[in-house]
């Protein structure tokens, strides 16, 4: 998943970096060379391609409560530990939704030949509910907005509910493809709960992504305390706009069949890797991704790269054997997509201790190039991040993002505690083409750009871990 | 479907209508106003956007054999009867293959986690026979080549053979889209059949196509006279990647479920409508498009907009109230794609009578803009088609491309028989992303662009009906 996305700091912190080495030394005693040697090792080692591959091609999707996610759980596990990290796993219990028979058709519209329906493509949102066994069938009502659902309220009760709201792509070529994603995303996690307030039998979104190859975009869909969830699901593009355009002449009806299943909550655990810091081995710089996945693709821009891009990290320092001040400490998060718990576990493990951790690195934007770093940090905190930017500037990674709010899902409830959070900056205007597809495969990954990753990661993890006091805590309003 | 493709005569094409421009007048009597009012009329009119808003969204998917193909022979029939066209409608026996259940997954593979097993995104190949219901197991064996296979001949009995020949996209970028369809689209034609007669248990083709969305592209494959079909059937190319690095560790092992149906051919029907001529109504220049489409999408680009362009062709006419010399025949082809049994039911219905049959313009080469006229005639009458692109060179559509070979192959028959053969050229470089998929649906179809194709059939119909002999035969050897 992914919040946010932009390319906004490029002129102001130019100029704040250059500052910055203008005032002399920075505070950092870390060793130029040092980070050099992780940037040079990452950008020579197949080891998280490796990984990658391992994860995707022979395990595969990864929904929580899936075979599959346990099968990476002990995959990443046994790697962390053949690096001779300290590897934990920390118990979360998961949501646990099976996707079941998904299909839908329309049955009746303006100027339909007697006889004939029309076949739709689309997938059962993350928490949808199931219709009956043999479809429930309705009319469709479709609308662009909020607003027009709400204008339309005496229309919805019994009805199928269509959020027909388009991805701007243009917002994701020029470098903010997270504010695309919240601005029709929206629709995908809060339109079947506000439709079923208004009665509404089931809810689609128009898929949530820029492209247009019939391919449905699933995603995790919210209900409210004690709502009753009802059927939901995300149509491909191209059938939102038939849809749409039938409406235009008159009424649509469809038969939609879902039969997911939502079983009991599933044992999982986050694979927590440490390693050991020189001085301070009980503080933390975390560097992270999430091992779960969404069930229709093999998971490998979201995350298999954030998480093997994390976890190449303590393989780089384990080849250099370096150690920071502070313990590095890899996070492959368990069920992100669909609850956060893992995010959740982690945090209430740390929450009475928060001042031991130092920093969070998340990264959860896709497998585009590394263009420089997001920091979710105080003011003045950005100019300490001139060192590390300027080790990262020989791979053209030289962007720094100031972000207010959170740079991944995971490290969230740890930055509202004012945690300093982190995330490569990457080239994210292909994410949403193939984001929560069957699409999502390993061959979308360059490993070029898996390898900046790495070293975005590993200099930043390093140099934070190395500080000799972390970066200050972040007010809790910035997010 | 498309043959060839070949933006091959800019410069020689030039020299040659300037040649014609020097010589004097060309030996057409047509009105150059009458052709410039039919492009002006063809660029004001929705009447096709209309018709293929009908054939797509309103009746579907139209593979020989099933309720929507019928539907669109109504649809298509009634159009031109209220055109006031003399409407007749040309039985052909088609084959009537039905899809099935259809899945696969990777049982067995180097690496693979106790248990799990690895879901892959395929279609059957029209014509394919079916498994056993539950399925059939066995080895997968990767080849890129026929000669590859041959050189592993000893292992393909009992196997599943997987062509993994890649689709070559610079060739589409580069104007030859048809090259790189007929480059890698043996495998889809032939290979089955090939790889059946070495004992393969069933046969997998790479998908024929230039896009990444996992999209499987299906289509017809061919077998031998008195050949038992085995089960054969598209991959998306993600998981031939898929299984390519996997096969290239170890053994791979694939569970294969295909139950498509071959039922008895069934009745259908090619539309035949006449504008008649005002000085030789029994000679006849043919305007023509395929009505069946493959069942996944709604046949939007193959043929819909091609079939629709030709019957705008008559609409302008009418609308026009123009007669040429010759009668103009829009035929909207049955069965092109698995059988061709629609262009051989009409050469057998003529072929006593050739000589009434002018030419024949075939539009089956996707949505695209026009950009001018393909055209399968003597190299001496290649002159004479300056007219018509001076009439069409307002809309950009001024290439000759001179085609040795069919231009569609519904009219291929009447082709190799030497009837001149036409088609609007178009900018073919993105057909074959979505060719043969779900994906092919209205929304890939730009309404200005299929404007250019009918006022392009339009110009050259009228043209060549209105020329005061026709074009001389073409020399079958040219085929």
């Amino acid at each position: 998943m992914l919040k946010k996305n932009r390319l906004a700091c490029t002129l102001a912190c130019t100029a704040v970096l250059t500052a910055v080495g203008a005032a002399g030394a920075p505070q950092s005693p870390a060793d130029p060379q040092a980070l050099a040697r992780i940037r040079a090792a990452a950008l020579r080692s197949d080891w998280s391609w490796q990984r990658l591959e391992e994860l995707t091609d022979r395990i595969g999707p990864r929904l929580s409560g899936s075979p599959q996610q346990a099968a990476a759980i002990t995959q990443v596990a046994a790697a962390m530990r053949a690096l001779g990290a300290q590897v934990s796993l920390q118990p979360a219990k998961v949501p646990h939704w099976v996707r079941g028979e998904e299909r839908a058709e329309l049955t009746d519209y303006p100027g339909r030949p007697e006889g004939l329906t029309q076949r739709l493509h689309l997938t059962a949102l993350g928490g949808s509910s199931a219709t009956p066994a043999a479809g429930l069938e309705a009319r469709v009502i479709v609308v662009r907005s909020f607003d027009e659902m709400h204008a339309r309220a005496h229309e919805i009760r019994g009805s199928i509910v269509l959020f027909d709201a388009h991805f701007d792509q243009r917002l994701a070529d020029n470098g903010r493809a997270g504010d695309a994603y919240e601005q029709s995303g929206r629709y995908r996690f809060m339109g079947p709960s506000e439709a079923a307030l208004l009665g509404a039998a089931a809810a689609l979104v128009r898929s949530i992504g820029g492209a247009d190859y019939r391919l449905p975009h699933t995603g995790a869909t919210r209900w409210k305390e004690q709502q009753t969830p009802i059927p939901a699901a995300a149509l491909a593009a191209e059938d939102a706009d038939m849809i749409a355009r039938l409406a235009a002449h008159g009424s649509v009806a469809m038969r939609l069949v879902l039969t997911p299943q939502t079983l009991p909550d599933a044992d999982s655990f986050n694979v927590i890797a440490d390693w050991p810091g020189s001085v301070l081995p009980n503080e933390y710089v975390i560097v992270s991704g999430h091992l779960d996945s969404w069930d229709l693709g093999t998971g490998a821009t979201d995350d298999g790269v954030g998480v093997m891009a994390a976890a190449g990290v303590i393989q780089v320092l384990q080849q250099l054997q370096l150690h920071a001040r502070r313990t590095i400490r890899f996070i492959g998060w368990t069920n992100e997509e669909n609850g956060g718990r893992g995010g959740k576990a982690y945090f209430d493990s740390v929450s009475g201790a928060m001042n031991s951790q130092c920093a969070a690195i998340e990264s959860d934007e896709g497998a585009g190039r590394a263009l420089g770093i997001v920091a979710a940090v105080t003011r003045d905190s950005l100019t300490s991040l001139a060192l590390p930017l300027e080790a990262l500037a020989p791979l053209g990674a030289t962007v720094l993002e100031p972000r207010e709010g959170e740079v991944g899902s995971d490290v969230a409830p740890l930055q509202s505690a004012g945690v300093p959070g982190f995330a490569p900056l990457v080239d994210a205007r292909h994410y949403f083409d193939y984001h929560h597809t069957a699409a999502d495969t390993l061959d979308k990954v360059d490993p070029v750009n898996l390898q900046t990753q790495v070293a975005t990661m590993g200099v930043l993890a390093y140099y934070l871990a190395d500080l000799p006091a972390c970066l200050p805590r972040v007010a809790a309003s910035a997010h």
